[in-house]
């Protein structure tokens, strides 16, 4: 693999956003830990499937951002250089997105 | 049917789920923490997006759970003495499914 | 609650709202047809997937509408009888969910 | 790379697939057909839920289709010559991926 970024070290897409998925993450530990809680203290249900979906569609709104990232840094790059690369990395940006439609 | 959750107040039907509930979310949480260190450590775009879906898938499934025990007691028990503390039960368990499969 | 669909054979809860899923239903399958003429007529690619994600939005409101009307008049009628019949409606409605959350 | 797309107007990339994603798209049809006949005839909510699943499914890998070869062939192509046009592909792209996600 000869890409610029390659020996940059800069493998991933997602750098000027680091601070921002950090914090995203961590509120979505706290959610799921939040939930942890509600079961051990018997909430109801449907409060807690309530919970349950919101962090569901953050962590999927996560995965959005680190997409977009991807592809318009990584992939794009890699498509600009043509070549076995580019296919490799819009391979695997297609099966990861399939891993998301579907979950 | 006759059941005491409606003055016990213990208005949850994952009673006999809950070591498994708490188990799989404790997972899940720390999952979440994986994902916001490779963040942290600069991994690769592709290789997060795969964690991410799998705790979504995760979560997913917790939540198909708690909903399976709110139906079959929560629900079940309501439909079963009927009249409006049964519509709100269904009104609400219709709506939880609507946000889960929207999410 | 006392219902007569066990022996009338009647056994579908969307009695009341046929008119309307056959109508959304027709709609989506113009709208599946529509989606073979713009691939037909070599149409670009993000229209034709805007109108993907609108019929595949369009059956999924159908069954959250079906799964609104099974659980609010089978499901609930066999959990007011209670016994094996109730059981088994709350398995297939269970797995009907984790289906639609799934696709 | 030096493709003749932009002044040919052919802007698809599934014209290699263009064959299969008819057929599937008229399958699609005629599942969505079937399932307004499910529901003209009074059949079980269940199975009506099984065949819009299936459908559903169907539909989101007809998706998916599109969007590989979309990723593959118009954003690659476009990535290759950068600039706004580059970018407005990669913005267009990551909008249909989300809603394809969402939806």
């Amino acid at each position: 693999m000869y890409t610029p970024w390659g020996y940059r070290g800069a493998m991933h897409g997602y750098e000027g956003h680091k601070d921002d998925l950090l914090k995203r993450l961590r509120r979505a530990e706290g959610q799921v830990r939040g939930i942890a809680r509600m079961v051990d203290d018997d909430q109801y249900c449907i409060d807690i499937l309530t919970q349950v979906s919101a962090v569901t569609k953050a962590l999927e709104n996560v995965a959005l951002s680190l997409l977009d990232d991807h592809l318009s840094h990584c992939v794009a790059e890699a498509a600009a250089q043509g070549g076995p690369v580019a296919e490799e990395k819009l391979r695997e940006a297609n099966q990861a997105i399939a891993r998301l439609v579907r979950s």
